[in-house]
């Protein structure tokens, strides 16, 4: 499986393990740029603010979980190039921390792990450059081996979801490119083969970035599994046609009453699911759960730029003068959500968070 | 407005009417390449079969209606090559009728358009290539002028769904690229815009080949009227924000039960109009009824070529290897469809097509 996201140590050995040795020595974090797929497989390496705040705005790394790994591992490597003076170093790491944090709006694990590493920062208190480096790695580490162990729970609990045969329809990618690990909604789909059952995957391309045909395609392909490319208005008909018998997708927020933000197209798919009575999966670790939110109203949605729908793959597509609408997420409300595939089970309508969280 | 479908005479005047001065007179099918939009309006003539075939098959003239004429003006163009001798030039336009028929397998009015061209031809039982000639040309022009006269009715009919500020949702194209007139989908705007009504549209993009942004952007915005491109998977969102007041898509062949093909993806915004209580309407004229057919079972449906999808922009969106599934259309049930503006008044369920055709 591909490592989206890592941490490569000055000799040249890529880990995601918080060992001693690690802790000790110089590094940087060490992204695959997704916006290079499915053509080339090219990594890149990030120590610094504006280039990493560049790599999760231009989607080189992207998807919840991911962003906020990438994010923990960016502030321990951008931290190096910190001052020495403990005022200064810790008024510089807040200072990134509140840029890096607002790079996108919508996926509430990008605050959520800024604000754990500032929080571990915190507690240790320590005068020293070289201890705060080894606490703030520490902490990115612990994030990213924990995010890999949250995929393999929401694979395990969601493999049973997944009959021999099952025909699974996901949009964009909650994949092992969208975190640190084997994925969110695709998680169960690689539990499931690997345990010997056959899955056919559709992936709905999803535009405008079409995150499904270069990135979901590329990555279920890659790792085996029949994966089948449908632009995103075919969803209807192969609902229609009974080759769909689940849809699992991932999540960038989650509101305390179980309304879901993900990638736009979301919202329309669990409608069509739910006119088809074909049960509609979201799949998330707990740190996509927002319970300062009582419903999706809150959520934040990001607008990016036209051009992405208006010239997204060099030509230009639609004539000047139009108006565009290009909203990067939808809310998908909870009464269309069949239940939540979580690395601690499956939770299921009424959605109890609170006591669940 | 822009003329997708038109007579070139030989002296260089472009006609639509059935005049005896340019029935006596050769010429051409002149089109708009479609394929070039919204980059470039290019018109290019056509009097030769293959160039036809080539044009229908690639997408240069497009939408049902305007299919149908081009291919009986594509008719009267290539028959002047056939030869003089009577029986030579029957067989020669039987043959060439077939190859044309089949040249895409979905819209109904391209074959009923090639069997019209023949009924006249073999009822006028002339054995003088001139006069056979001019009975075709006729035939054609009456058909165009008959075209552009159905868009005008349905125009006038559908106007009346569409008050003041209506907000409108529409797939794929069913304008004035589609037909020799105003459309069928959109001649119920423009005739409503024409009376002063503000009315602003939103267009899906239409993956894969993007008729949405690149043509129904495009020919709307040339008329003055507010256009907003969404990619498809924005639909259910815009239609949950309340911006839709009604959809109106067009059709390539509705079958007696009132069941609808149309351009992929309609299916799914009917699913999504139905959920939020939106009127979904159906705008063709008669010529794209096939009573033949008892429901929409029985409509061969398109698959094309999965470089749509993965090469569509010139650049490569999805990897090697993975599998594709492109059919070129949906079928709409009739029970998803509040009624069809159609050019004799507005149907509404239990459609009883055979009364009314």
């Amino acid at each position: 499986m591909m490592e989206a996201v890592r941490w490569l140590r000055c000799d040249g050995v890529i880990v995601s393990l918080p060992e001693p040795e690690t802790l000790a020595m110089p590094g940087k974090l060490r992204l695959l740029d997704q916006t290079l797929l499915p053509e080339r497989e090219v990594y890149f390496c990030v120590d610094d603010l504006p280039e990493l705040v560049d790599a999760i705005r231009r989607l080189a790394v992207r998807g919840a979980p991911a962003i906020g790994c990438a994010a923990a591992l960016g502030m321990a490597a951008v931290a190096q190039h910190y001052p020495e003076d403990p005022a200064a170093f810790g008024a510089a790491l807040v200072r990134d921390a509140e840029i890096l944090a607002s790079a996108r709006p919508t996926a509430v694990n990008l605050r959520y792990a800024v604000e754990r590493i500032l929080a571990i920062f915190r507690q240790e208190k320590t005068a020293d450059k070289k201890t705060a480096l080894a606490c703030i790695l520490k902490g990115a580490l612990d994030m990213l081996r924990e995010d890999i162990q949250l995929c393999s729970a929401i694979g395990r609990y969601g493999a049973d979801l997944l009959p021999d045969g099952a025909g699974v329809l996901t949009h964009c990618n909650a994949g092992a490119l969208a975190t640190a690990g084997t994925g969110t909604a695709l998680a169960p789909v690689y539990a499931a083969a690997a345990s010997g059952r056959r899955i056919r995957v559709y992936s709905d391309e999803t535009r405008p970035l079409l995150q499904g045909s270069r990135l979901t395609a590329w990555e279920l392909h890659r790792e085996g599994i029949e994966v089948w490319t449908i632009c995103d208005n075919m969803a209807g008909l192969v609902m229609r046609e009974g080759r769909i018998n689940i849809v699992i997708v991932g999540a960038d927020r989650i509101a305390a009453n179980g309304d879901t933000a993900n990638k736009i197209g979301t919202y329309s798919v669990a409608v069509l699911a739910r006119y088809h009575r074909i049960p509609f999966y979201v799949a998330a670790p707990y740190t996509t759960f927002d319970l300062s939110l009582a419903d999706g109203g809150g959520i934040p949605i990001e607008e990016r730029d036209p051009e992405e729908i208006r010239r997204g793959f060099g030509r230009m597509t639609a004539p000047d003068g139009i108006r565009f609408y290009n909203p990067a997420f939808d809310v998908t409300p909870a009464e269309l959500i069949t239940g939540f595939i979580t690395d601690r089970g499956i939770l299921k309508p009424p959605f109890s968070l609170q006591g669940y969280l």
